[in-house]
């Protein structure tokens, strides 16, 4: 048993399957390169046999990190056939398959004519088929992880002979998740001591948990399941994922840090990056952060109450069991100015994770520099959201060239939009019940289409006036949808940026799905 | 030992004390209202020494609600006497006083000159006072609790001491806050039984848990407190307070109700309650609750990948735990359109948890009118934000009459605004970056004030195009920042609304706080 914990981020499989949280292939590449200077140990980069986006994504992040990157599969020849096919050029590749073992999801999704009748012949189907399923897997690499889907509800016993025998077959890593976030930490933390305990070759590989968190426990779960003998975690960055979402990476590193005097185990996260990484993903998946969350909420180290503060005063330690920087929270964040220069910018939108290619730097300086004619000062937060903004523009369908607005308390609300598209451009106008409204609904005029509007909100995350807006607007289509986020000092462009930016999500994945179906977009342990 | 679980409900106390979630005495006392439907034991209602408007909402919520009110006080008989006060005309009263007793606060905050020069004296002084103080409360209430502030970092043995002192001293709670959230559950289980086990006279009171959620385990800790003993949970909804906030009482609620197998130990709250609980918190503290929250998030009952709906549909229970409905989620949540009567919107109103006098209605009405015109169909969430904003309106001292603003791609943008207050009525306009920061300098100007904007935010709850939009700006003034919520189908106006209502909630606190200044604002435990 080692010391170092792996830390196994999953938030660009599992915490992209959050509802309106589909990332484009470049944004996953961005993430990922910033997993890398988080120091992660594994990058669960996607599911490859579900789409060709999610192919594509995996397949250029694992030739781009040099950490473990895996792929997911269900315990099927054709997924780990593009598992395997999507990882192969990469430096560490691991397959990561799993079956479901829980007799909810046995009886809920085997079907009788595959395997078998009674409940007893399916979980024996399931056995072998997770068992010649790694053997396969192995073929192609050495490192294996097999994941026993709704573990948290699995019969113990069965749950044995299944991680038994995944680990005969060769599976270097075994995970136990608790799917639907239903077990207490006190009760994980024993079924992974009876793992321990009772799987004879367990010694053989590496324990993992991946905890859900619909009733708010997935980080005390996590943290049971280390004290029990687990030695990777799995986890994502703000804890999304599906439903209530994961583990929070950050919640767990910082407990484990905070608390190095009772753990004997730590992870090797550079915890400096915690903050950036957690803007990354918060911009570009659209999924805010609570003021109240922990490590990385707006609040988390912000004191209101007098005594506190005259506590804080005397005594830092009197209420604070971390430092803000330990996690990358800078006391002075201005960093830029008009006067910066192209280097300058550069360099600091590496330090915050962005990567940029030769030929966009110039049109990045440039939204720059009419940034900073704006504002005295340039904040971290500012490039965040600029970049954000960027990257939406690139590859656009459609593109907004011209708009105007005006209403008030007596006035018909009124806007006007002119649209770039790559044959011609696209002029219309309209009311609404108020600007952003008749912006809408002109837009919707000009390309012809009425999306459902799932969600729109509007945050500014530096401080003055003169703060940029970020405008995330969720969009429905049939059962997908998508997220667009847009910047501007003026809420209302920013309004019009976003709503584009969703639909041009919208129409390139038709375009691409229609290209090529599959069985299933996503999967779920 | 009883099998039912007190929940200790302190959003109105703790919870309040978040940066920005500063509340009218009216939004507390509606939100006492709906804590008493939730079904909670007991409700913290404020600080009554601290100022003149904590008494005073105190005071009405004792008088207004049937459950037990608890008013905080320090281990000082000023503190005490007026706690008294404020709840003396309830119908259940509870009296919490609190003593800090970690090292790091004994040597944080006591001086030597009045507490002794070592650690040994100034420990001994402390037990005393706080045995003196706890008699001291007795002579008014028979129900005294007494709270070990930073009890997750106190000396093991000099807390069962103190403990052991104020149960002598006749206190019937003893709770032990994890102020910092510094202790894994385990830990924090291990804490409580050592208490269980070595306080002499522990029988004679209930022993109460109150946890932070710095590393995100306050629910977990809670839970480990219950595992070993302890029968009180102090929790705010939505997990609000101080930093990263306080332990969750939706989370933990629904964690001993699903998993009702394992514990022994059930709460009365009325679970079908929760989310109308949740939203109102969080309309009128400004505090978001982000997607992935458990049990009240957008996402928390979501689900998105494709296997996994499938699983759904086949077998409801092979991804769900619990079902929506258990919280009050509705499947349809139309309720209301343009031919319904005042009587049905009252009706609706009440089930949300708003409290309508006579005299309001009307003015509810014409508003409730005037949407439903614009909107075919009115959504309980309409009406949540419909009422948040009726709120605001009363007690305006600036009320803002007239708006107009323009802007787009080639136009400078401007606004023009009309605020009327007691004495007069004040015009200006300006331009800005954007429409809405043109009207922020209008009505600067007007105002002749320019508070610093620290936050804005804007939302639509509702779905669809002509959703209402509520904007929630936090600006702050020296120590302080105060939240307006403001809501429109036009964000433009909304935006304007949610800038002046804030404002008003400045001017209010520093009119009465003019009136009677105070040594200290708030308190911690």
């Amino acid at each position: 048993m080692t010391n170092q914990l792996i830390i196994f981020d999953t938030t660009l499989r599992d915490g992209e399957q959050s509802p309106g949280a589909s990332l484009s292939v470049s944004e996953k590449i961005e993430i990922a390169k910033q997993l890398e200077k988080l120091n992660v140990n594994v990058i669960e980069a996607g599911f490859p046999v579900s789409s060709p986006e999610q192919f594509e994504a995996v397949e250029r992040i694992s030739k781009e990190v040099g950490v473990t990157v895996a792929a997911l599969a269900r315990a099927k020849e054709i997924d780990i056939k593009a598992a395997y096919n999507a990882i192969k050029d990469g430096e560490k590749k691991r397959i990561h398959t799993f079956s479901s073992t829980s007799d909810y999801h046995i009886l809920g999704k085997f079907g009788d004519d595959r395997y078998g009748k009674t409940l007893a012949d399916k979980r024996e189907t399931i056995l072998k088929m997770s068992y010649d399923m790694v053997q396969y897997a192995k073929t192609f690499v050495e490192d294996v992880e097999f994941s026993a889907e709704d573990a948290g509800r699995t019969d113990l016993n069965y749950l044995v002979e299944v991680v038994e025998a995944a680990i005969d077959a060769g599976a270097t890593t075994i995970n136990i998740p608790d799917t639907t976030g239903y077990t207490m930490p006190k009760e994980f933390g024993e079924k992974i001591a009876y793992l321990m305990e009772k799987v004879k070759n367990i010694n053989k590989a590496i324990i993992s948990v991946h905890c859900h968190n619909d009733l708010g426990l997935a980080v005390a779960n996590s943290i049971a399941g280390i004290e029990n003998g687990a030695r990777q975690i799995e986890c994502t960055i703000n804890g999304i994922g599906e439903r209530a979402g994961n583990a929070s990476l950050e919640e767990i590193v910082m407990a484990l840090k905070v608390r190095k005097d009772i753990f004997e185990i730590e992870s090797k996260i550079e915890t400096k990056e915690i903050i950036n990484t957690s803007k990354l993903v918060s911009g570009y998946t659209g999924i805010i952060i609570q003021p109240n969350k922990a490590i990385v909420g707006e609040n988390a180290f912000a004191h209101e109450s007098g005594i506190h503060q005259d506590g804080m005063l005397k005594n830092r330690e009197t209420y604070e069991i971390m430092t803000p920087e330990t996690v990358g929270v800078q006391k002075t964040k201005i960093v830029l100015g008009r006067h910066s220069g192209r280097h300058g910018l550069k360099a600091r939108l590496d330090e915050l994770g962005y990567i940029i290619e030769a030929d966009e730097l110039q049109k990045i300086y440039d939204a720059f520099t009419k940034l900073a004619d704006k504002k005295k000062e340039v904040y971290d937060d500012d490039l965040r959201i600029l970049m954000g903004d960027s990257k939406n523009k690139n590859n656009a369908i459609f593109d907004l060239e011209y708009m105007h607005v005006f209403g008030g308390s007596s006035t018909i609300p009124t806007a006007t939009v002119r649209i770039k598209t790559d044959e011609k451009m696209l002029e219309d106008s309209s009311t609404g019940d108020g600007p952003v409204d008749a912006l809408y609904n002109a837009i919707d005029r000009a390309l012809n289409k009425k999306p459902t509007v799932e969600s729109y909100r509007v945050r500014s995350v530096t401080s003055g006036r003169e703060a940029l807006g970020e405008v995330t607007v969720r969009i429905r289509k049939n059962d997908r949808s998508y997220t667009g986020v847009g910047v501007s000092t003026d809420i209302i462009e920013a309004s019009a940026k976003a709503y584009i930016t969703a639909i041009n999500k919208k129409e390139r994945y038709e375009r691409n799905n229609n290209k090529n179906k599959t069985e299933n977009s996503k999967s779920e342990i």
